[in-house]
């Protein structure tokens, strides 16, 4: 591999301006070592002028090592009127103590007078006085020129004047930002191309965007007009519609470009790095995002899912392990048999196409898709299935009775309660609870029941739970089906419900959860993990 | 504007294909309504030949007009070794009797050898023959050459000879399809303009998927080749990381470079036909979705607001309104107040920016939605929040208590009862109802008991039910919001209820909906409608 680009990662700064984004001093630690062990060029960790939460940070994240990462600093060009050394953002910034700064200033005239009301004068001094303050003190100074390309497309002269103010006071990288994020690939490579061969000495970079829709292009077109430094947050938020993803960009570049952005060896950690900073930032991660998410190898068209097992490049950019992701194959009445089959193979490996066995599990699979179940994106209520049809399965309680009460008006910490009498064995057991709601009422209940025979169960949260009504015609006598994924800690699955009584259709859905927990751990003893 | 590009959208056949989507004949209807209003070219509705539920949706679809749009239906080209009259595929998109018909096929070799299993040749003549035949039969035949640019780049002249079949056998557009979702910009632009080159006669479409994070901007720089239609969803999904994202297309071509794909008059209702869309599809409408999300225009940095309210093109790429959004400021009082205030005047035109009543609805409507309500698709609701804030409402009636049991093993007719007492005046009704789950008997029993003073409820149906779980992160305890859409033959209305118990926000909704009914029956007799 021949060329690199620098990764320059901004979640913690320009992303935490993304909407319900809201980091902890510990929450950015932990962001700021997974990103390190990933194998970035740069860590901008915010922004100490303008939030005093971030001194803190930095004094912690100094006493600490990295093994790939440089820490930087973001703030402005010093305010106009005043001299570098007596603004008090350019004295927080050197206290961040990092050995790179970001100092952004203005490259759009329009923003010049309108916004900041100073001359164009007056702006440029501001850029070369705050560059040459901070290299002069050691700091390696990367210049953000805001609104460049915007900038440029009105005042190309006065846009490049603000790059040659920063290259004189001393700025060693000059990141070149579509703030408003509007622009188009073919405007960032031409704009980029002019800069680029006008400062050979200087490193280029590219900021951009989402808010066209075009952020990751933008950022690889610029790559190929000359910048050889990307600007972007690990999951693409940040303000309104976000930053370039870097997780697209660092694939896209590395693995159809050749061009190295982290340690080749890295590559498969793209993942697991990407869900961890969800997890972290408390987002669910889209599951469309190209090569991280869930559905980003999952195959639903029949024969889609009938090439793939044929040959994995019919039908995939990528082998998904490249960049530690996964295949599945997703249970619908569109997708063919053959998926069905090596769903069964995992499950039940001595069964072939034609064991009576496999016939009797699409044939039920079918009925149940007609009763409104869909097992896309319930793969532990479908491994259920086949157990129950294969003999591979024990019921581990029984139902006695259930019976809720919901009423109004009412105690206002529980609008619902349950009673539940399961059997276990020649054991029964009653067991109360309230909840908001019947179906959380019943969970209640359910879980404590049989946490007295199976104390792993404690272990055990949901973590998400969707309700989908399937003809709404029939109103509030419409099927509904629920889908339920849960944790232990270890592992995720979800499971499935399908009803038109929503409190049945739950019950249904956390019966599986909890029967598929119990599977596994007798699994994890036969099988020693 | 002197130039445009044909709009073909997806939703409804590429768009099923993503993973927990999943359309009834009636969410498939509402939505080419939708597509239709905003004005899109083509609507590509089904595959008749692998969903026998697309036939229905076709027969039903034919009974009703439109406005813009031609519907499309999608099949394959002929298997191997048999006549296209003799593919039952075939058959089935005729009888989906569209004037439009686009049929796939292979342009890669690789495909066609290791996937189809059969000769170059032949695959040749299953494109010819086939689009001969539905040509020859009054079709317009779109051809969408499957996983066009991997092949022309592994083999440029196979890939070639397979749209010069298409041509020979009559079709009039050739739909070059980005299948696995890897292309980039650059070798888009530079395989189209091949294209559009050697095929001067014919439209040249561009289809791209997501999984590169590319698929907006691939579409894009096609057109700039020479492509004069895009194919995608009108959200973005799709098979694994989607299609390109047509709201986000349209928005770009139309209004930076001033290439027509909509009646300029309904670029406003971008944003209201994709909430609508995510509604119908029970998705949450990304926030950050450019254009069209409810973060795209929203500004959370101080900085940035500040700059807006300046000039809103100071952070803004384009005035918001454009596409029917609107402006936000994160954490600040001031939001969106605008917009209420043109709602409330249309219930109370008294009403000033500045009368106390304005306040209190712009407040209340916070304090709601903080709560996890949600008004834009539920003006019902809204008009009877400003109602009650401005003192032109009365209650109907008053609950004075309702229980509701839910139990299980059950009578199989009924897997719930209510219990419903109500007072209207002086009197008090006491009333029972069974139902299919708690929600069913409560809506059962509330409106049997009302109908003893109101007997003009009797006419009232419910008929659409929507439940969202607003935070699933809380699992069974999380927020939900629930929708309720009534008619009463004459109007349709939606409500909107909130709460962590899905009984309490199905109440709030259906007694939304009474309430609105009885007050809209009092106007009419006021205004002697």
């Amino acid at each position: 591999m021949e060329r690199s680009v620098e990764i320059f990662d901004s979640t913690l700064r320009d992303g935490a301006q993304g909407e319900g984004i809201s980091f902890s001093v510990e929450d950015k630690l932990a962001i700021v070592q997974k990103l390190d062990e990933l194998g970035v060029t740069f860590i901008e960790a915010g922004n100490p002028g303008s939030n005093p939460k971030d001194l803190e940070f930095f004094r912690r994240v100094n006493e600490t090592q990295r093994k790939h990462a440089q820490l930087v600093a973001f703030g402005s060009t010093r305010r106009k009127g005043i001299k570098a050394e007596d603004d008090g953002n350019i004295r927080a910034l050197l206290a961040a103590d990092t050995p790179v700064v970001a100092v952004f200033g203005k490259c759009w005239d329009l923003h010049v007078t309108q916004i900041l009301g100073t001359t164009l004068e007056e702006n440029l001094s501001m850029i070369e006085d705050t560059c040459s303050y901070l290299a002069g003190r050691g700091k390696r100074v990367f210049f953000d020129a805001e609104h460049f390309f915007d900038g440029y497309k009105e005042n190309p002269e006065f846009a490049m004047e603000a790059l040659r103010a920063a290259q004189k006071g001393g700025a060693a990288c000059l990141a070149l930002c579509d703030t408003n994020g509007g622009c188009f690939p073919d405007e960032i490579a031409r704009i980029t191309k002019a800069v680029a061969e006008a400062f050979p000495e200087l490193t280029v970079s590219i900021h951009t965007h989402n808010d066209g829709g075009m952020a990751v292009a933008n950022s690889i077109m610029a790559v190929e007009a000359g910048a050889s430094q990307v600007q972007g947050t690990f999951l693409g938020f940040g303000e309104r519609c976000g930053n370039a993803n870097l997780s697209t960009v660092v694939a896209n570049l590395q693995l159809k470009r050749g061009i190295r952005c982290i340690p080749e060896e890295n590559l498969k950690l793209l993942t697991a790095t990407a869900r961890a900073i969800a997890e972290i930032s408390n987002l669910m991660l889209n599951k469309t995002e190209p090569y991280v998410g869930s559905s980003a190898f999952a195959h639903k068209a029949g024969m889609h899912a009938d090439g793939v097992m044929k040959l994995p490049r019919s039908f995939e950019h990528i082998p998904p392990e490249t960049v530690g992701n996964e295949r599945r194959f997703l249970m619908s009445e569109i997708s063919g048999k053959a998926a069905v089959f090596s769903k069964i193979q995992k499950v039940c490996p001595r069964l072939t196409k034609d064991s009576p066995e496999t016939g009797r599990i699409v044939k039920k699979l079918k009925d149940l898709e007609n009763e409104g179940y869909q097992f896309d994106g319930a793969d532990s209520s479908f491994e259920l299935l086949i157990r129950k049809n294969t003999g591979a399965y024990r019921p581990f309680f029984e139902l006695i009775h259930y019976q809720i009460i919901s009423s109004r008006p009412t105690d206002p910490s529980a609008s619902a309660s349950a009673v539940v009498k399961v059997r276990v064995g020649e054991k029964l057991q009653l067991m109360a609870a309230e909840g908001n709601g019947p179906v959380n009422a019943l969970d209640q209940a359910l879980r404590a029941a049989l946490e007295v025979f199976y104390p792993a169960l404690s272990k055990v949260r949901l973590i998400d739970y969707k309700v989908r009504v399937m003809d709404g015609k029939n109103a509030t006598g419409a099927k509904v089906r629920v889908l339920i994924s849960s944790t232990d800690g270890r592992r995720v699955w979800t499971t499935v419900g399908a009803s038109s009584d929503v409190v049945e259709a739950s019950w249904i859905a956390l019966v599986d959860s909890i029967e598929y927990k119990l599977i596994k751990d007798a699994e994890d003893i036969l099988l020693g993990n």
